[in-house]
């Protein structure tokens, strides 16, 4: 059991201190910096605070649906200047798993993508050749000829060597029935990430975890998940941003997946925020999935500090 | 554990034997009387004698994409002469359960159903309203709109009190939304069967268990299952034919599904053929699911019948 979590707000002491124990901060994004596309008050200027007292803000999601120059975009608009080079997102993350860890031998270094162009962007800027995701011959009811071909592999890609799957608004039997092929030939089973749920409209939808559910389901295989809490995607941040974990503070508003993330990889400490998904009632429980390090109502309970 | 299978392929008087000690045979469809559109040689004969000694010969099946009449046409087209009231699909044992069995209140009482026509045939033949399934209005990509609209509940139909699911061939993101958010706001969760595949041109696809797992895996919960193996459908056979367990025989070549619905429910015997996707090298097994009190090559071995 770690030591009880310090709660930082209204408490200018304690928000010093933090600021000063670490030179870098990852921050999780919705239920952190916003909510749907509603930014939540103060936010911007307390990533402005931390940057003038010389931190490296990064910001480390699992949604998979955009592109890191799409996040980039997204978070300028909403009033924190950012590039693509300060955003690492799922996709990103499992881009730089097949490129540059995988290294799939030529005739088998394709993927078979469940997932939207952020997934699709990704993989093109790392140049792994992929099918599937978004193309429209795979947006389509499936027909009687289709399981026939895929069942003799006639319609399948021979060079397939991996079914990355992530969040897909586009879901459909036929794009799943090839999954499924392709992993029942051998193709490896990766995943941007296992979110079951999507928060959305103060709700929750369908998130990766779910849509590729019917692939573990018939297969009795589980995917290798490059998104938080897998530790492949520390690696990845540790590498690309050649961090100090001593000097690193994750923060989020997920047990399971952000705290979690920053607790096996043995950063400096983490920061637990109310403003999304679990609250301080969820770490308090005795079977809790990570317990932080500090804890604030609010992102914006930092802007106390000198 | 049982005592060991009797095998009768080859054994005249074993055959006689088995056929004199039962009145009713249930017989599972898909690989035992045919694969895919192509019948075994012998069954319609095999049949013909069974009905010719006065046995009742009852075809139940966990296929809920078609009717009991489409599964009585298709019999009738492969030369086994058969009328609806001969079939008993996990569609209709569904749509018997909510209308007899369940008795929703008016105001509760619709279903939201994924999947094929077959269910939506059973249930309107049963007079259970419903919606989704096969509608037009539910075949295409979900867009912001429905985001808003289905968490805000202006979308969604306050009198659906039930989630049916079945295999869908057009399962997509926005059915798969709707049915979510009946569920968390407490609808029932039922399925017309776990199958998991699904065996279809010698190999396997995805069945209406992999097409519902994403609910599941978002909500926690697990469906009740109609289908073979569940006992409710054995309860509504036994219901509806009037029949003497002790003298009913359970013929099937799964041992998840059919061979162990029988055995659950107390049948006088079951039958495995070996003609579809158990082999008697899997209740070899010490850990087999269920172990047959008969079995033989394929059906059509009981025409050595005298």
């Amino acid at each position: 059991m770690a030591a009880s979590p310090k709660c930082l707000t209204g408490d200018r002491n304690a928000i010093d201190s933090f600021i000063n124990s670490f030179d870098t901060f990852l921050f999780d994004c919705d239920g952190v910096l916003w909510s749907g596309d509603e930014v939540f008050d103060g936010v911007p200027e307390t990533l402005a605070l931390l940057r003038s007292r010389g931190k490296r803000t990064v910001f480390v999601t699992n949604n998979s649906t955009k592109s890191r120059q799409q996040y980039a975009q997204k978070l300028d608009s909403l009033g924190i200047p950012c590039d693509a080079d300060d955003v690492f997102g799922s996709s990103y993350s499992a881009a730089v798993y097949i490129s540059r860890i995988l290294k799939l031998p030529l005739g088998k270094n394709k993927v078979f993508v469940i997932g939207e162009a952020g997934v699709e962007a990704e993989l093109a800027a790392e140049g792994v050749p992929f099918i599937g995701g978004s193309d429209e011959a795979f947006q389509r009811d499936v027909t009687p000829a289709d399981f026939g071909g895929i069942a003799d592999g006639s319609l399948l890609d021979a060079d397939v060597g991996v079914v990355l799957c992530g969040l897909d608004f586009h879901i459909n039997y036929l794009k799943l029935a090839h999954a499924l092929h392709y992993l029942r030939r051998g193709a490896l089973f990766l995943a941007t990430n296992l979110d079951s749920t999507l928060p959305m409209h103060h709700d929750l939808f369908l998130g990766a975890g779910s849509v590729l559910a019917p692939l573990e389901n018939a297969t009795g295989q589980r995917p290798l998940p490059l998104g938080k809490p897998s530790q492949a995607m520390m690696d990845a941040i540790e590498g690309k941003f050649r961090l100090d974990r001593s000097k690193t503070c994750m923060i989020g508003d997920r047990l399971d997946t952000d705290i979690k993330f920053g607790i096996d990889g043995k950063l400096g400490g983490t920061l637990h925020v109310q403003t999304g998904v679990n609250k301080k009632e969820d770490w308090q429980k005795t079977d809790a999935v990570a317990v932080p390090s500090f804890y604030a109502d609010k992102l914006s309970d930092l802007l106390l500090a000198k």
